[in-house]
Order: structure tokens, then sequence, then C-alpha cells
């Protein structure tokens, strides 16, 4: 067995991010809202051994957002139901900071540490979308950089609050009537420019310390930011290049802040589209392919760009120049889309059915999908990844087939390390800043 | 069968609610951070076929909180998970209108009312306790009265939220690619003194319409609200006369707003200990009320009253005067204390022992607890029973003991009508906003 073991995520979501993917004939179309469809796919990503599951989420939808968008369960909410019915896999929820008490989340999320066993992780993102301002009473949506500014703060406050409690605070003598050791308990006494939160959090910190924190944004604030504070990544790359570089930046940055760069996961998501043949599979890319009218991905396009109408443009001309236009939403994301077209001359018909339904490079025979991965994880591209479901029964087919093909190879386990998800991200247990402190003292 | 049937609730609260309660060989001292437990209860109540479990709630602790609050569930998480391993009881969480976002929480309870299939409830608070503030980073806790017009819009704004879709908003129709119709997708647009909140909301209503309204506040205020605005209302009576007298108040007031009596419950929360023989039961009461200490109890009296410091008054003089202070936290309940004190010339010590672990009437056999209950219930006191653990085992008594003599008495079910909460409630299903303008407009 390789030294180093591949980690995998499941990203699971309803009826699917793509626009049309509900409409196969193998799609449970209220799936969005099914805890069965959930329960399913999580017992399934736990039969394969996969280390987390992983909720995506938004805070504003408007008549034009994607059917999965409209309807869905909370994230939160979602993860501690399946956190009852589930032993070993991790539960990963995206939370904003833009929007949200760090004193709640901090709780929130320690509970659902506590219900699964300390397998909670939080997914920190600062909302892309400018409506959400509209749903929250806020002045405006701040920034891209404020809301950078803001993150950083936010999750400073929600690590000092999840440090309330030393893990040995809770005494719990019966004949003696202590139930707590007053020295273990720490009020944050937090004062700062956007937060001010006294504490202490009426919750322990569970087994793993604090939930794992994952990051989400591929901008260079958010690069920053996780090279700081974030022990995962979540990226998403074409080709393994781009995959590398991206690696290398972040991993180079968390050294130049004293972190070793083990001590950070690195995970692209892909959609793989796995045929027992090259044929079969491909057939399933052309079938959620087909489902997408021009008309349906041009407005899901739009998403990228709060919300732009590209239907006022030609179809066969050269994608619009759009100048700094919707840089304050998925910035990498468009940054990417405006850079692509241009490169490769691309037409807004390309950009727009590209974007709907990107066709990667993952689609393929099990063992072909297993050579890529195998690629990306020894070639210093990724430490493991976030598996999407772009065909339906993705996630089953990826169990079945491609699972197996990575066990033999030695790059992934056969059984749970742990039953934490830390402990199966092979990450070291962060350390109560207090704790530390007293030790200093002696 | 009696027509008009009892309803109960389970109020879980891991190791109690009292200071000393964990200290009983018998309880559990992990109770309120153990799933295991808080499923067993759930199931428990289930199998007793009670119509909800109740999750009460707190955002603010210091060293001199009891056990209970210091490190519990977070009541959203707890009940989401609860969801996944029950299948008729209704989830009853506490959630302050104070220190929340109307968005967040509308879209929290909707994603359990899904997840369990119809069976949310949501018990609206305003925070009594004054550091609630120092932990969310707001000026200061707002005062009694202003707390209760925030809940009152909150209430509005969450409810308005919750009608974003129409019954019948989502087509999801294949063939044809509709998976909503747009006429019945609806932004609040919301603008209001305290909230702002434009919406839609990203998740449909659910099967019993809104999660149930539940009210938990017994000063005038929060009679009104419940009055206008709650399905349900949590209080706490020593007599019968005292629960009558709040029963006609709150229905008479319901009945001012235009609205159905019958179609607001009324819940005292009652903590009964239950013995095969009285002996048994008197024996359980000693056993728990002999765990206290007067300095415990002394601390617990003082945290109704903002953490006020009793022990530096005489312990067996006359119950201090303390004027107006203590007003703006607990108000029904520390108006009940200086008022009983005062009528009945009690000592601090008394008072103080009295309030750590209340004697109350239901104590006994359990044909004399069903003998009480019934007398509430047929005399106009109560619609309904909020239980309380107050000994260990005493909801598996409850539902071993207590329930056949009800259930033989045609006063409680034998089993659930309904798979929904409002359903067992025998509350209607609130139409949609929306939908009933369009058929006004026909």
């Amino acid at each position: 067995m390789s030294p180093r073991q591949l980690k995998l995520g499941a990203n699971l979501s309803g009826v699917g991010n793509s626009i049309s993917f509900w409409r196969h004939p193998d799609v449970r179309t209220d799936a969005s809202v099914s805890l069965d469809f959930y329960k399913q796919q999580a017992l399934k990503a736990e039969e394969g051994k996969f280390d987390l599951l992983f909720i995506a989420d938004g805070l504003y939808i408007n008549e034009k957002s994607n059917p999965h968008f409209l309807n869905r369960f909370e994230p939160l909410t979602l993860l501690s139901a399946l956190a009852a019915v589930t032993a070993n896999i991790g539960l990963v929820a995206t939370l904003s900071t833009s929007y949200s008490e760090p004193f709640t989340v901090a709780r929130q999320f320690a509970s659902i540490d506590h219900l699964s066993g300390g397998r909670a992780g939080w997914n920190v993102v600062t909302s892309p979308l400018e409506g959400s301002a509209l749903n929250f009473g806020k002045g405006g949506h701040p920034d891209h950089a404020l809301r950078y500014e803001i993150a950083e703060e936010h999750l400073e406050v929600v690590k000092g609050l999840w440090d309330s409690w030393e893990d040995d605070a809770f005494v719990r003598d019966k004949a003696s009537g202590v139930f707590f050791d007053p020295a273990k308990l720490h009020a944050l006494n937090y004062n700062g420019p956007r937060f001010s939160v006294q504490g202490p959090l009426n919750i322990a910190r569970s087994k793993q310390g604090y939930p794992v924190i994952f990051q989400a944004g591929s901008s260079e604030a958010g690069k920053t930011l996780a090279a700081k504070s974030a022990d995962a990544v979540y990226t998403a790359h074409e080709t393994f290049e781009e995959a590398r570089e991206f690696y290398r930046d972040v991993k180079s940055q968390a050294a130049a802040y004293g972190r070793n760069p083990d001590e950070i996961l690195i995970f692209p998501g892909i959609g793989p589209i796995v045929g027992k043949t090259e044929e079969e599979a491909e057939r399933k890319y052309r079938e959620i392919a087909g489902l997408v009218t021009i008309d349906q991905a041009l407005l899901y396009l739009g998403r990228y760009f709060e919300h732009f109408d590209f239907s006022r443009f030609p179809l066969d001309e050269p994608f619009p120049d759009l100048g700094d236009f919707g840089s304050n939403s998925f910035r990498s994301t468009t940054d990417k889309i405006k850079r692509e077209a241009k490169e490769q001359a691309l037409t807004l018909r390309q950009v727009a059915l590209r974007a709907s339904t990107p066709r990667t490079a993952f689609i393929g025979t099990p063992g072909k999908i297993a050579d890529l991965i195998q690629q990306w994880f020894d070639g210093g591209a990724a430490d493991g990844f976030n598996i999407r479901t772009v065909v339906p029964n993705a996630l089953a087919d990826f169990v079945d087939l491609v699972v197996p093909v990575l066990q033999q190879r030695g790059l992934f386990r056969t059984e749970y390390e742990s039953d934490t998800l830390r402990g199966n991200l092979n990450l070291a247990v962060p350390g109560n800043r207090y704790a530390r402190q007293s030790v200093r003292n002696h």
C-alpha cells in the first residue's frame, strides 16, 4: 500500500447542478428535498469508504435559478439528519460568513460534530451572489475583498469560540458534585472591526477538536484565506497542468505562513462519467448534454454573471467583451470563462453549452478514470477529489466500478482508519489555545 | 372515546433543568451531548404516542449556569438528527427572534419540516438573558417590550417566506421540461422597521404548510403574541386555578383577534413524578431534592434575576424586596416568585429551595397523575401537557404507567392519527397567502 492515501468526497446535489439533469429518466425529480435520496447516497458513499459528504449552498434565488437551487434542504439540517444514519463518513456543510453570526455558526457546527461523533466539516464561503444581501436586510452585498476580510475575522472568532472549553473541562464527578472545572472554561472576549463576541460557547469541543475547515474560493483572496486557515480546499480545474499549478500555489502559500504543506489538502472537483466501455461512457455524456437547450444554457451562463442576459447577443459570433463585469460574484469562474473564450476564440453558443455541460477528461472506463486520478494524485495536482454527480447514478458507478480499482492499486483505503473526519483525512487534532498557554506557563 | 383528545409533548433536557439532577446515580452525565440518549428518549416518547418532542434553548452561559446549559446540543441540529430516526412524533425547537435572521430561520425550519415529512415546530422566544447580546455583538439586549415587537415582525417575515412557493408550484414535468410554474413563485419584498427581506425562500412549503408555531412567554406581551400568531402556547402553573385563568385569558384574547379559540392549544409544563405507590413517588422526589445544596439553590434562583447574588442576604429572613429588579429577563417567572414570597411570607431559603426543586401536585400513583391531568384537561386549564423530566426515567415511567391509564379513559390516542405534527394536533394546514389571493381574484 502506498503510504500516501487518496481522499474522496461525494458532492451530493439532489436534482443536480446542471440545468436539465432532472429531466433524465433515471433521476428522481424531488431528490433535492428527499431525505430518502440523500440517505441512500450517503450510505452508498460510506459503502465506498468515502471520507466525506459535501453539501454546497446558496442564499439567493430568482426565477432563473437552476432547479436544484430553487427548492433544496438547508445544509446543516440535512447533514444533522445524515449524522444519525451514518457511522464513519464526514459531513461537510457550506455556510457563508457574509450572512451569519459567528456564535450561531460555531454552535451549530459544534453540535453536528457532537451528533456525529467528530465527523463535521465547514466549507467556508463568502456568498458570491449579489442578491443575497436582499434576503438579509443588509445595505448591500459586500465587495469581494471585504467579503474575504469578513470571512477571515469570522473564522477566527468561530475557532476561538470552539476553544471555550478545554478538552478535560467536564469533570462530572457525582460524589463531589463538581460538574466542570471553572479554570478550564474561557470567555473569548473578542472585539474586532466586524464582530464583537464575548463567549463562552455553550457546547464543548468534539473529539476531533474543531470541525474540519474547507475553503472553496479559487480567487487570490480565497487562496490566501485557505493557505492561512483552512484544512482543505475545494477547487475545479479542467486540466492536470492547471490543477498542478493551483496545488503548488496553495501549498507554497501555506508554507509561507509557516504551515506544513501536508496539513492542507487540495480537493479538485471532478464529474466522472464511468462506463463499462468507452462507448457506454460517451453515450451517458451525450444523453445528459442532449437535454439542454441553448436558451437554458444561456440562462445558466448568465447566473455566473449576476444573471446577465446573454440572449440579446448573437449566438455564433465571438463571446461578447464584458470588460470587468461579473467580477464581484463567481470571480474565479468568470475570469476563466472570459480568458478561455478569448484564447480559444469561442462563440457565445460554444461557451454556453460548454459551461452548462462541461465535457471533461474524466469520461471512460473505470481503468481510464483511475489512471487520471492516479496521475493527478501522484503528479502533485490533488490530495483527493470531490466527486460530483453529472450523470444519473454517477456515485454508485464510481463506488462500484472505480473504487475497487483504486483499492487494488493501493491508493485508497479498504476500511476507515478512524471514526472522525480528521482521523480519516490524516489531519492533526488542533490543540486548545488556552491549554497550550497553560502548558507554556509552567 | 372522548371527541376532544389530550396532546402530549416530551420536554427533553439532557442532564436536566435542575442544578443537581445529573448527580443522581441513574443519570447519564453526558446526556446533554449524547445523541444516543436523545434518540432513546425520542423513541420512548414515540412508543407512548406523544405528539411532540420539545427542545428548550438559551444563548448565554457563564460559570454559574446550570450543567445542562453549559454544554448541550443546538436544538435545530439535534431535531434534524432525530427526524431521521423517528417516524411520527413532532419536533419542536426553541429559537430566539432577538438574535437570528428571518431568512435563515425560515429556511432551517422548513428544511426540518421536509426532512421529517411535516413534523417541525418552532417555539418562538425572545431570549430572556441580558448577556445574550454580548455573544452577538449587538449594542445591548433589547428591552422586554422591544423584544416582543421584534418577535412579532420576525415571525410575520418568516411566515411570508414560507409562502414563497404555492403548494402546486413544482410541476416537474420531464417531457415538457417545465420544473416549476413561475406564476406560483412569490417574492415577499418585505420592508419593515426591523427587517427587510426580499425572498423568495429557496425551499418549498412542507405538507403541513407551516411548521407549528409555539410561544412560550407568559408575560402580557407573550400572551398577546401567542393570541395573535401562535398555534400553541407553553406555560407553567402550580395550581389548576392559575392554569385555568391563563387558559381562559389566552383563548379569549385569541377570540378577540378573530380566531377560533380551538385553534390555539395551551400546554402547561408539568414534571410528573410517578410511583407504583404514593411512597415510591415521594421517595423519588426526596432523592432529587436532597441532592441540592442551599448554595446551589441560591445560584439557581439568581439566574432568573440576571445572576443576582442572593448569597449576601440572610437565609431565614423574609425574601428581600427587589423592587422592579429582574423585570427584563424571565419577567413572568420573577413576578411570580416575588408575588408568592410576599403573599406566603416565605424566607429566602424557602424561595430558593422551592425554585430549584419545585414540589408540584403531580406526584403519586399513575391513577392520581391521570386524575389531575384529566381535571386540568376537562376543566378548561389545558389542551395538553409538556412533560418535563424532573426525576430520572420520568419519561419512561410516564409512557409505561400513565399513558395506558389515559388511553383506557379515552383521553389519549392509541395510534397516531396523522404523520404530520399539525395533523396530530388537529390543527388546520394554513393556506398560502398568494393562493388565497388568486382565488379571491377569480
